[in-house]
Protein backbone atom coordinates (compact mmCIF):
# COMPACT_ATOMS: atom_id res chain seq x y z
CA UNK A 1 0.00 0.00 0.00
CA UNK A 2 2.59 2.43 1.15
CA UNK A 3 4.84 2.02 -1.97
CA UNK A 4 2.05 1.90 -4.62
CA UNK A 5 0.34 4.87 -3.05
CA UNK A 6 4.12 6.53 -3.36
CA UNK A 7 4.12 5.63 -6.70
CA UNK A 8 1.39 7.12 -7.68
CA UNK A 9 1.86 10.65 -5.85
CA UNK A 10 3.13 13.68 -7.28
CA UNK A 11 6.39 14.82 -5.85
CA UNK A 12 4.74 17.38 -3.43
CA UNK A 13 5.96 20.86 -3.52
CA UNK A 14 6.88 22.24 -0.12
CA UNK A 15 7.44 25.67 0.94
CA UNK A 16 8.10 26.47 4.89
CA UNK A 17 7.57 22.87 5.27
CA UNK A 18 4.47 23.04 4.34
CA UNK A 19 2.62 20.78 1.85
CA UNK A 20 1.50 23.75 -1.10
CA UNK A 21 -1.01 21.39 -2.89
CA UNK A 22 -2.80 20.30 -0.10
CA UNK A 23 -3.11 23.97 1.47
CA UNK A 24 -4.26 25.51 -2.10
CA UNK A 25 -6.79 22.62 -2.71
CA UNK A 26 -8.09 23.13 1.62
CA UNK A 27 -8.53 26.40 0.10
CA UNK A 28 -10.84 25.90 -2.61
CA UNK A 29 -12.61 23.38 -0.55
CA UNK A 30 -13.35 25.69 1.85
CA UNK A 31 -14.27 28.07 -0.92
CA UNK A 32 -16.74 25.18 -2.31
CA UNK A 33 -18.53 24.55 0.59
CA UNK A 34 -18.32 26.91 3.51
CA UNK A 35 -19.56 24.35 6.19
CA UNK A 36 -16.53 22.59 5.78
CA UNK A 37 -15.03 25.52 7.30
CA UNK A 38 -16.70 24.89 11.00
CA UNK A 39 -14.54 23.01 13.36
CA UNK A 40 -15.12 22.23 17.14
CA UNK A 41 -12.01 21.39 19.33
CA UNK A 42 -12.65 19.95 22.69
CA UNK A 43 -10.70 19.12 25.76
CA UNK A 44 -11.37 17.18 29.15
CA UNK A 45 -9.52 18.17 32.29
CA UNK A 46 -9.65 16.76 35.72
CA UNK A 47 -8.17 17.93 38.89
CA UNK A 48 -5.80 15.97 40.86
CA UNK A 49 -5.25 17.53 44.20
CA UNK A 50 -4.25 21.08 45.33
CA UNK A 51 -3.32 23.15 42.05
CA UNK A 52 -2.80 20.21 40.11
CA UNK A 53 -5.12 19.40 37.03
CA UNK A 54 -4.63 17.12 33.83
CA UNK A 55 -5.95 17.90 30.62
CA UNK A 56 -6.60 15.45 27.63
CA UNK A 57 -7.23 16.09 23.95
CA UNK A 58 -7.86 13.95 20.89
CA UNK A 59 -10.91 14.21 19.20
CA UNK A 60 -12.41 17.10 17.07
CA UNK A 61 -14.59 17.87 14.48
CA UNK A 62 -14.02 19.88 11.61
CA UNK A 63 -13.29 19.64 7.36
CA UNK A 64 -17.39 17.51 7.48
CA UNK A 65 -15.91 14.90 9.81
CA UNK A 66 -14.90 13.87 13.17
CA UNK A 67 -11.17 13.79 12.75
CA UNK A 68 -9.71 10.15 13.57
CA UNK A 69 -6.15 10.71 12.63
CA UNK A 70 -4.64 10.46 16.63
CA UNK A 71 -4.45 7.31 18.27
CA UNK A 72 -3.41 8.52 21.53
CA UNK A 73 -4.48 12.12 23.22
CA UNK A 74 -1.96 14.13 23.88
CA UNK A 75 -2.13 14.55 27.79
CA UNK A 76 -0.92 18.02 29.92
CA UNK A 77 -0.48 18.15 33.76
CA UNK A 78 -0.70 22.14 34.51
CA UNK A 79 -0.08 23.70 38.14
CA UNK A 80 1.52 26.45 39.77
CA UNK A 81 4.86 27.23 41.18
CA UNK A 82 4.97 27.30 45.01
CA UNK A 83 4.51 31.22 45.27
CA UNK A 84 0.87 30.37 43.87
CA UNK A 85 0.55 27.20 46.01
CA UNK A 86 1.53 24.64 43.49
CA UNK A 87 4.97 22.86 43.41
CA UNK A 88 5.40 23.11 39.51
CA UNK A 89 3.82 19.36 38.72
CA UNK A 90 3.54 21.49 35.33
CA UNK A 91 3.07 25.15 33.65
CA UNK A 92 0.65 27.20 34.99
CA UNK A 93 -2.58 28.25 33.28
CA UNK A 94 -1.49 31.83 32.16
CA UNK A 95 1.81 30.58 30.76
CA UNK A 96 -0.32 27.77 28.85
CA UNK A 97 -1.92 30.70 27.33
CA UNK A 98 0.98 32.42 26.16
CA UNK A 99 1.85 29.06 24.84
CA UNK A 100 -1.38 28.83 22.68
CA UNK A 101 -0.65 31.98 21.68
CA UNK A 102 2.38 31.78 21.05
CA UNK A 103 1.97 28.68 18.65
CA UNK A 104 -0.90 30.56 17.10
CA UNK A 105 0.71 33.75 15.80
CA UNK A 106 3.99 31.65 14.64
CA UNK A 107 1.73 29.08 12.43
CA UNK A 108 -0.37 31.86 10.93
CA UNK A 109 2.63 33.95 9.96
CA UNK A 110 3.77 30.57 8.30
CA UNK A 111 0.33 29.88 6.46
CA UNK A 112 0.05 33.52 5.16
CA UNK A 113 3.84 33.98 4.33
CA UNK A 114 2.97 30.64 2.68
CA UNK A 115 0.29 31.90 0.44
CA UNK A 116 2.37 35.15 -0.35
CA UNK A 117 5.11 33.29 -1.57
CA UNK A 118 7.31 33.95 1.21
CA UNK A 119 10.21 31.85 2.33
CA UNK A 120 10.61 32.14 6.10
CA UNK A 121 14.44 31.39 7.45
CA UNK A 122 12.85 31.63 11.38
CA UNK A 123 10.86 33.02 13.58
CA UNK A 124 11.25 33.17 17.38
CA UNK A 125 8.99 35.26 19.59
CA UNK A 126 9.14 36.26 23.35
CA UNK A 127 6.31 36.80 25.19
CA UNK A 128 5.13 38.94 28.24
CA UNK A 129 1.91 38.76 30.56
CA UNK A 130 0.93 41.23 33.10
CA UNK A 131 -1.43 39.99 35.32
CA UNK A 132 -2.54 41.02 39.33
CA UNK A 133 -3.15 38.83 41.54
CA UNK A 134 -5.55 40.48 43.56
CA UNK A 135 -8.37 39.86 40.95
CA UNK A 136 -8.09 36.14 41.21
CA UNK A 137 -8.05 36.77 45.53
CA UNK A 138 -11.01 38.75 45.08
CA UNK A 139 -9.24 40.97 46.87
CA UNK A 140 -10.39 44.30 45.11
CA UNK A 141 -13.43 44.77 42.31
CA UNK A 142 -11.64 47.26 40.38
CA UNK A 143 -8.90 44.82 39.44
CA UNK A 144 -9.64 42.11 36.27
CA UNK A 145 -8.55 38.75 36.96
CA UNK A 146 -7.12 38.11 33.76
CA UNK A 147 -4.08 39.65 31.91
CA UNK A 148 -4.05 43.32 31.66
CA UNK A 149 -1.36 43.37 28.83
CA UNK A 150 0.24 40.55 26.63
CA UNK A 151 3.41 41.86 24.54
CA UNK A 152 4.71 39.80 21.58
CA UNK A 153 7.88 40.35 20.71
CA UNK A 154 8.52 38.31 16.87
CA UNK A 155 12.07 37.99 15.20
CA UNK A 156 11.09 36.68 11.87
CA UNK A 157 13.48 36.67 8.69
CA UNK A 158 12.43 35.29 5.54
CA UNK A 159 13.03 36.65 1.66
CA UNK A 160 11.51 39.16 1.61
CA UNK A 161 11.70 42.98 2.22
CA UNK A 162 11.37 44.62 5.33
CA UNK A 163 7.70 46.43 4.58
CA UNK A 164 6.43 42.74 3.49
CA UNK A 165 7.29 41.28 6.80
CA UNK A 166 5.31 43.88 8.46
CA UNK A 167 2.14 43.59 6.34
CA UNK A 168 2.85 39.44 7.41
CA UNK A 169 2.47 41.01 10.40
CA UNK A 170 -0.61 42.60 10.29
CA UNK A 171 -1.74 39.83 8.71
CA UNK A 172 -1.14 37.77 11.73
CA UNK A 173 -3.53 40.44 14.18
CA UNK A 174 -5.70 40.54 11.40
CA UNK A 175 -6.25 36.20 11.02
CA UNK A 176 -4.49 34.42 14.11
CA UNK A 177 -7.07 32.50 15.60
CA UNK A 178 -5.44 32.61 19.55
CA UNK A 179 -4.19 36.44 18.58
CA UNK A 180 -8.34 37.03 18.17
CA UNK A 181 -9.71 34.48 20.69
CA UNK A 182 -7.51 36.92 23.55
CA UNK A 183 -7.87 40.45 22.51
CA UNK A 184 -11.63 40.19 21.31
CA UNK A 185 -13.82 38.73 23.51
CA UNK A 186 -15.17 35.13 23.06
CA UNK A 187 -18.58 34.24 24.65
CA UNK A 188 -17.48 31.51 27.05
CA UNK A 189 -20.52 29.76 28.97
CA UNK A 190 -18.76 27.62 32.41
CA UNK A 191 -22.24 25.54 33.34
CA UNK A 192 -22.31 23.12 36.15
CA UNK A 193 -23.34 19.53 35.36
CA UNK A 194 -24.39 16.90 37.36
CA UNK B 1 18.40 19.43 57.03
CA UNK B 2 15.39 18.20 55.75
CA UNK B 3 14.87 16.25 59.41
CA UNK B 4 15.69 19.26 61.30
CA UNK B 5 13.13 21.16 59.27
CA UNK B 6 10.33 18.72 59.35
CA UNK B 7 10.58 18.76 63.61
CA UNK B 8 10.77 22.43 63.47
CA UNK B 9 7.43 22.74 60.90
CA UNK B 10 3.91 23.06 62.24
CA UNK B 11 1.91 20.09 61.10
CA UNK B 12 0.18 21.86 57.86
CA UNK B 13 -3.46 21.63 57.91
CA UNK B 14 -4.17 20.79 54.36
CA UNK B 15 -7.85 21.53 52.68
CA UNK B 16 -8.49 20.31 48.90
CA UNK B 17 -4.72 19.59 49.31
CA UNK B 18 -3.74 23.34 49.61
CA UNK B 19 -1.61 24.36 52.27
CA UNK B 20 -4.12 26.62 53.61
CA UNK B 21 -1.59 28.42 56.49
CA UNK B 22 -0.01 29.50 53.11
CA UNK B 23 -2.88 30.08 51.31
CA UNK B 24 -4.04 32.38 54.73
CA UNK B 25 -0.36 33.96 54.46
CA UNK B 26 -0.54 34.95 50.90
CA UNK B 27 -3.55 36.70 51.16
CA UNK B 28 -2.37 38.69 53.81
CA UNK B 29 0.90 39.76 52.38
CA UNK B 30 -1.23 41.16 49.36
CA UNK B 31 -3.48 43.05 51.10
CA UNK B 32 -0.51 44.50 53.64
CA UNK B 33 1.41 45.59 49.74
CA UNK B 34 -0.65 45.25 46.68
CA UNK B 35 3.16 45.33 44.87
CA UNK B 36 3.44 41.67 45.50
CA UNK B 37 0.07 41.06 43.51
CA UNK B 38 2.15 42.03 40.35
CA UNK B 39 2.75 38.98 38.23
CA UNK B 40 4.37 38.78 34.43
CA UNK B 41 4.48 35.35 33.06
CA UNK B 42 6.56 34.66 30.12
CA UNK B 43 7.45 32.17 27.45
CA UNK B 44 9.69 31.71 24.35
CA UNK B 45 8.65 29.82 20.97
CA UNK B 46 10.58 28.97 17.86
CA UNK B 47 9.07 28.15 14.86
CA UNK B 48 10.78 24.20 14.06
CA UNK B 49 8.82 23.86 10.05
CA UNK B 50 5.70 23.92 9.00
CA UNK B 51 3.22 23.76 11.67
CA UNK B 52 5.65 22.99 14.23
CA UNK B 53 6.60 24.93 17.35
CA UNK B 54 7.77 24.42 20.28
CA UNK B 55 7.58 26.63 23.59
CA UNK B 56 9.87 27.00 26.73
CA UNK B 57 8.41 28.10 30.32
CA UNK B 58 10.56 29.40 33.11
CA UNK B 59 11.26 32.15 34.64
CA UNK B 60 8.49 34.56 35.37
CA UNK B 61 7.91 37.68 38.16
CA UNK B 62 5.80 37.75 41.00
CA UNK B 63 5.79 38.45 44.63
CA UNK B 64 7.97 41.20 44.16
CA UNK B 65 10.91 38.76 42.67
CA UNK B 66 12.07 36.86 40.22
CA UNK B 67 10.89 33.36 40.66
CA UNK B 68 13.61 30.63 40.49
CA UNK B 69 12.04 27.79 41.82
CA UNK B 70 12.63 25.90 38.58
CA UNK B 71 15.67 24.40 37.86
CA UNK B 72 14.48 22.97 34.31
CA UNK B 73 11.75 24.43 31.86
CA UNK B 74 8.51 23.22 30.54
CA UNK B 75 8.66 22.66 26.92
CA UNK B 76 5.70 22.41 24.83
CA UNK B 77 5.42 20.79 21.05
CA UNK B 78 2.56 22.62 19.60
CA UNK B 79 1.06 21.44 15.65
CA UNK B 80 -2.05 20.63 13.92
CA UNK B 81 -3.55 17.48 12.29
CA UNK B 82 -3.15 16.71 8.69
CA UNK B 83 -6.50 18.18 8.12
CA UNK B 84 -4.98 21.39 9.03
CA UNK B 85 -1.36 21.13 7.33
CA UNK B 86 0.37 19.55 10.19
CA UNK B 87 1.03 15.80 10.84
CA UNK B 88 -0.55 15.71 15.18
CA UNK B 89 3.64 16.32 16.30
CA UNK B 90 1.40 18.05 18.93
CA UNK B 91 -1.77 19.75 20.52
CA UNK B 92 -3.30 22.50 18.33
CA UNK B 93 -2.95 25.85 19.13
CA UNK B 94 -6.76 26.09 19.48
CA UNK B 95 -6.47 22.78 21.60
CA UNK B 96 -3.96 24.63 23.85
CA UNK B 97 -6.23 27.22 24.65
CA UNK B 98 -8.72 25.27 25.79
CA UNK B 99 -6.72 23.57 28.35
CA UNK B 100 -5.33 27.14 29.59
CA UNK B 101 -8.82 27.66 30.31
CA UNK B 102 -9.59 24.06 31.59
CA UNK B 103 -6.82 24.09 34.46
CA UNK B 104 -7.47 27.83 34.83
CA UNK B 105 -11.38 27.33 36.02
CA UNK B 106 -10.65 24.14 38.17
CA UNK B 107 -7.92 25.64 40.05
CA UNK B 108 -9.88 29.01 40.88
CA UNK B 109 -12.81 26.51 41.86
CA UNK B 110 -10.37 24.71 44.26
CA UNK B 111 -9.19 27.91 45.42
CA UNK B 112 -12.21 29.75 46.27
CA UNK B 113 -13.23 26.46 47.56
CA UNK B 114 -10.69 26.23 49.85
CA UNK B 115 -11.48 29.72 51.29
CA UNK B 116 -14.85 29.01 51.99
CA UNK B 117 -14.13 25.85 53.74
CA UNK B 118 -15.46 23.68 51.24
CA UNK B 119 -14.27 20.31 50.95
CA UNK B 120 -13.91 19.44 47.16
CA UNK B 121 -14.44 15.46 46.17
CA UNK B 122 -13.58 15.77 42.57
CA UNK B 123 -14.26 18.40 39.52
CA UNK B 124 -14.28 16.71 35.57
CA UNK B 125 -14.86 19.64 32.88
CA UNK B 126 -15.38 19.31 29.61
CA UNK B 127 -14.73 21.98 26.63
CA UNK B 128 -15.42 22.56 23.24
CA UNK B 129 -15.12 25.67 21.34
CA UNK B 130 -16.38 26.33 17.63
CA UNK B 131 -14.20 28.07 14.94
CA UNK B 132 -14.50 29.10 11.78
CA UNK B 133 -11.57 28.38 9.47
CA UNK B 134 -12.44 30.96 6.83
CA UNK B 135 -11.63 34.07 9.72
CA UNK B 136 -7.86 32.03 10.07
CA UNK B 137 -7.70 31.40 5.69
CA UNK B 138 -8.75 35.29 5.32
CA UNK B 139 -11.65 34.15 3.03
CA UNK B 140 -14.65 36.64 4.58
CA UNK B 141 -13.82 39.23 6.44
CA UNK B 142 -17.08 39.07 8.07
CA UNK B 143 -16.27 36.09 9.93
CA UNK B 144 -13.91 36.04 12.73
CA UNK B 145 -11.08 33.86 13.46
CA UNK B 146 -10.87 32.81 16.55
CA UNK B 147 -13.01 31.09 18.77
CA UNK B 148 -16.81 32.35 18.35
CA UNK B 149 -17.89 30.26 21.55
CA UNK B 150 -16.50 28.33 24.49
CA UNK B 151 -19.02 25.49 26.30
CA UNK B 152 -17.47 24.60 29.95
CA UNK B 153 -18.76 21.79 31.41
CA UNK B 154 -18.00 21.27 34.94
CA UNK B 155 -19.27 18.45 37.33
CA UNK B 156 -18.51 19.34 40.54
CA UNK B 157 -19.14 17.13 43.93
CA UNK B 158 -18.20 18.37 47.31
CA UNK B 159 -19.00 18.64 50.99
CA UNK B 160 -21.65 21.23 50.30
CA UNK B 161 -25.33 22.03 49.12
CA UNK B 162 -25.94 22.85 45.40
CA UNK B 163 -26.72 26.41 46.12
CA UNK B 164 -23.27 26.69 47.68
CA UNK B 165 -21.73 24.86 44.67
CA UNK B 166 -24.07 27.66 42.16
CA UNK B 167 -22.05 30.74 43.81
CA UNK B 168 -18.66 28.73 43.58
CA UNK B 169 -18.86 28.56 40.18
CA UNK B 170 -20.10 32.51 39.89
CA UNK B 171 -16.45 32.87 42.27
CA UNK B 172 -15.06 31.32 39.23
CA UNK B 173 -16.90 33.21 36.34
CA UNK B 174 -15.67 36.23 38.02
CA UNK B 175 -12.26 35.02 39.17
CA UNK B 176 -10.69 32.81 36.90
CA UNK B 177 -7.72 34.92 34.94
CA UNK B 178 -7.90 33.02 31.68
CA UNK B 179 -11.85 32.55 31.80
CA UNK B 180 -11.31 36.67 32.17
CA UNK B 181 -8.75 37.09 29.49
CA UNK B 182 -10.89 34.86 27.54
CA UNK B 183 -14.22 36.04 27.82
CA UNK B 184 -12.75 39.59 28.17
CA UNK B 185 -10.70 41.61 25.41
CA UNK B 186 -6.93 41.70 26.54
CA UNK B 187 -4.45 44.23 25.21
CA UNK B 188 -2.43 41.84 22.68
CA UNK B 189 0.87 44.13 20.69
CA UNK B 190 2.25 42.54 18.46
CA UNK B 191 5.38 43.82 17.13
CA UNK B 192 8.46 42.71 14.92
CA UNK B 193 12.21 42.76 16.42
CA UNK B 194 15.19 42.77 14.72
Amino acid sequence: MATSQAMTQKPTDRVNGLDTQRFVETVDAVKHDTTLARFEFRARNQWIGGMVTRTSVQDFYGAGAEDRSRAEPFTFTSSEPPVLLGANEGAGAGEVLLHALASCVASTAVLHATARGIRIDSIATELKGEVDLRGLLGLDSAVRPGYQRITVKMAITADCSDAQLDELLQAVRDHSPMYDSISRPVAVVLERVA
